[in-house]
């Protein structure tokens, strides 16, 4: 494994790959990983021949009151995770690297899907999603991308310009991995004091509730008043708690599969989970 | 020469010179081809293996008010003059093709350098350009791009976007071409009555005689005013009449390399044209 901290050098060194039609798969992150990053890779190594892990927090995704600078940077540790997963090159550039000196005059928006959940909170954060990303898969230029669905707005905000700009990279969503207790794995986790990560897991509690409560006929509204009021009399303060066709519509009934979101607020730190709800005809 | 119409075929048709590692040349046009595009596909010739043209009128960079129903479309026409000139593959998709039937959810902006000249008249315009030349970079995937310098700014949003996003693209900018009496060679030069054409010149000549103004020592902002107020007299009416440094910056005063830029109607016809003025220090 090797680890990249320039274009030019992470370019050089894919060149034979290239030249060879090796498949090259990209894993974006922003470090301090877990085993959700770490399943991302281990798919991408087994469908890609060259595996390339990038590591950057990324500055323009952050809102002014968010956590950039305190998000933790965990390079050393990372790297051993992914010799170990069998990661071929890491990609860790710095701000510099990546936005340079001059001022960036190109924006790219994705409007409607953005509106909503995570995007009503964070203004301007799928457009410093889809900037970045883009810039990555232009670096990487990978034939495969691997993202985590526990963003599962996100990972629909990338497919959706890929689309819309024919991007030639094939988009796979990985599941969320989770704590034994059902937590969803995240570098934020990390943040929670002792006492709030026991709490924590009630999120994923109340999302496999609602899917048994939805199956049994109970009516959606219902079932998100319910999460809401479990969490709120948990200690949570809720961002959100919303229910989405797959494509992210708004949905007034469970007659179709649909997916249950929930953004809360637990101390100072904010956890998203979501999870996919069958409806069987 | 071979002509594509689909995505597909055109990836297909690529994919053995993409597998030999060519370099692959792409010139992206409306059609309607002139001398001014065949130019393009001369410079694309001598410096790649394959040359891609697509012809592709796209309508999310035309106005309401503007000529997209209009537009001359001339396939018959330029097939045959680049098949002379050497182009490899015409590129000529449907607008179902190029944006399929689902809404298109992205767009990409460039702030600043849009925010002025042809942009203020046309709003939306770049961001339609933006958005196509992507999508058409993202299809062919060429190692270097054409474009004339006769629509400056959009050559400049181009190399900002690309540069932004780290697009790994050249992008090769190619003078002017003019017919005999020095009007710059345009599709739209086809929509002048025979009394237009012939004043048509005249912005190219005022061009001209601002050079030498300026070289010997006139004030910008007077020669400035001198070409409105001939052009005006001459039956045009001015859209923009100004001054920037290559970059497109406002400039005061001639004391370095600058660019001219003319936009002005005759008739129901806008034309534009620039001219580059070296400054001997």
């Amino acid at each position: 494994m090797k680890i990249e901290s320039t274009i030019q050098g992470l370019s050089e060194s894919l060149k034979t790959a290239r030249t060879n039609q090796k498949i090259i798969g990209l894993v974006p992150t922003m470090g301090n990983l877990h085993q959700g990053h770490l399943n991302l890779v281990r798919e991408a190594r087994k469908k890609c021949d060259i595996v390339v892990v990038s590591i950057f927090v990324n500055p323009i995704q952050f809102g002014p009151n968010e956590d950039y600078d305190s998000y933790p940077r965990t390079l050393e540790q990372d790297s051993k995770l992914l010799e170990e997963v069998g990661c071929d090159y890491i990609f860790a550039p710095t701000v510099e690297q990546m936005y340079g000196n001059q001022p960036r005059l190109t924006n790219i928006s994705v409007s409607g899907i953005t509106a909503d959940l995570c995007g009503l909170q964070r203004p301007g954060h799928f457009d410093g999603v889809a900037v970045v990303v883009t810039k990555l898969f232009n670096i990487v230029r990978p034939e495969i991308a691997f993202f985590g669905e526990k963003d599962f707005q996100q990972l629909a905000v990338i497919r959706q310009f890929v689309r819309d700009l024919n991007m030639p990279i094939e988009i796979t969503g990985v599941p969320i991995a989770r704590a034994e207790d059902g937590l969803a794995l995240s570098s934020r986790n990390g943040y929670l004091s002792e006492e709030h990560r026991k709490t924590a897991p009630i999120i994923h509690q109340c999302l496999k509730i609602a899917e048994q409560d939805l199956q049994q006929g109970k009516k959606l509204a219902d079932v998100l008043a319910n999460i809401a009021s479990t969490l709120t009399q948990a200690g949570f303060v809720i961002d959100y708690v919303e229910a989405r066709t797959p494509e992210l519509q708004k949905i007034e009934e469970f007659n179709q599969n649909i997916v249950l979101f929930i953004a809360a607020k637990i101390g100072t730190t904010r956890l998203i989970d979501n999870l996919q709800v069958q409806h069987n005809a």
